[in-house]
This record gives structure tokens, sequence and C-alpha cells, in this order.
């Protein structure tokens, strides 16, 4: 299936722009571990070659919206800070009536908004504390 | 015409569950001043009588799709910290094709999917210092 994996970019990167890279390597392990069992996933991290410097952010957000317009299911990762971008993707692919997955780290706080999303119809959500295991523990919720 | 107001809510409430009595006072004077101008408006805080303790936060997230979906206008007020549920919110108006209204408080950081959204058609965006003004500033963005 298409995934479209929604995850805090802007406040994770260096002073140089560039993703840290204990998360990119987390990222990278979770999208291998995705695509090996046989999906395709959309990450604007890898698509962007892992540097917030080349983007123009219009265009990137342009790029973003259709690419959840082209999905099966968004996962949206919930970390220990909010996100702009992954709240704002998330309400785009609930209008869109996306199939959602709400990942959340252990011990991530978010606010009344997002434990009420999972009290909606196709809204899963799933807590991790290892990105190696959370690509296995979608996969157990995508294919119930 | 029908406005959705979309503000921060759970950061705004002190230790009994009231939202604070200067940011009440802010909405109020701003929705009175929009209503005044002939706008029927929508927001969250006042329905639920400035309080969060009332509510099911499922059904209160479920109405307030669905006054999204019935709303002309979806006016986002970014405060200082970031909302899960504003941001939510504005990426469901978003999708629904919502004409967008999105006013800064001066001085707030929002990430650089915030700035983008305003490159995108129907997307206007302004800053405001006070309240009592940004009634008017908003009715002058939707009168053009």
């Amino acid at each position: 299936m298409k995934i479209f994996l929604s995850v805090s970019f802007s406040a994770e990167v260096d002073e140089k722009g560039n993703v840290q890279k204990a998360y990119r390597s987390d990222l990278e392990t979770l999208i291998q571990k995705l695509e090996e069992l046989g999906h395709k996933v959309y990450c604007a991290l890898a698509e962007e070659k892992w540097t917030i410097n080349n983007q123009n952010p219009v265009s990137l957000l342009k790029k973003e919206l259709e690419k959840i317009d082209d999905s099966d299911i968004f996962v949206a990762v919930l970390g220990h800070n909010i996100s702009c971008g992954v709240q704002l993707s998330m309400g785009y692919a609930l209008a869109k009536e996306k199939r959602l997955v709400i990942a959340s780290t252990i011990g991530a706080k978010h606010g009344w908004v997002n434990s009420a999303l999972s009290g909606l119809e196709n809204i899963s959500s799933l807590n991790f504390e290892f990105y190696d295991e959370l690509g296995t523990q979608i996969q157990e919720l995508i294919s119930r």
C-alpha cells in the first residue's frame, strides 16, 4: 500500500539544516521495514535528502498535500514535541477520509484533540518505544 | 457569513478547567465584534461555556468538524504556543477547500508549514496585536 509517513521535520534539524543523525537513522529503519513489507513509503525528509535547505516551503507543502491525496494510509508519528506540520497534515488526511494510524512515542503528551481522534472511525492509535518495532506494529494494525 | 473561529483551548484553562479570564475576555471581544459586523461565529470555547470540564472529547471533535463543514470562512488564531487542535482543524478546513484566514499574534513563531500556507490560494494571513482590532482586520480581509 502507499503509505504517507508524516513526521516532525523542522524541529529535528541541526544548525546546518540537516536532519539529526539519530532521528534520520530511526526513520530510515522504519521506512526500510515498511518497504520490506511491500509498501511504498513517502516521507518528506527522505524526499528532501534529509536536509531542510533545498526546499521552497510552498512547493514542499503543495507536494505533501498531493502525496496525501495519493496515499492509501496516512501514518503520523508523534514525538515529544508537537509538530505544526504533522498536525496540519493529519487534519488534511482526516478530511480526505484516509485511513489514519497515529503512532505516539511512549510518554508523548499531545492534548485532547489527538486522544479524541482515536475515537473516530477509521483511525487507529498505537504507542511505540523503538522505531525498529514500529514498522511491525503498523503492519499488524493495517493487516487486520 | 458563517465564521468558524479556531483558537487554542486546553492550554488556556486554569487548574479548575475554566478558560483564563483575560483570554476569555479577548475572545468575547472578538466574537462580539464579528457578530456586530453581521457574521455568525462558532467558537468551541464559547459553545462549551468557557470550561473544558463538560465535554466528551470525541463528541466535541466531531462537532467541531461538522461546524467546519458548515462554515463559509475558517479563521485560525495562532498564539505564542502551538495548538494541536488549531493545526489539525486548519488542515481539515484546507482539505475542505474553505476560505482560510490565519491570524497570528505578533511575535508568534509557528514553523515553516504555517508560513507556507499563506502561499496557497484562498488563504490569507494577518498579524495582530490586540483582539479588539482583530475583528476589523478580519472584516477588511474578507470583504475585499
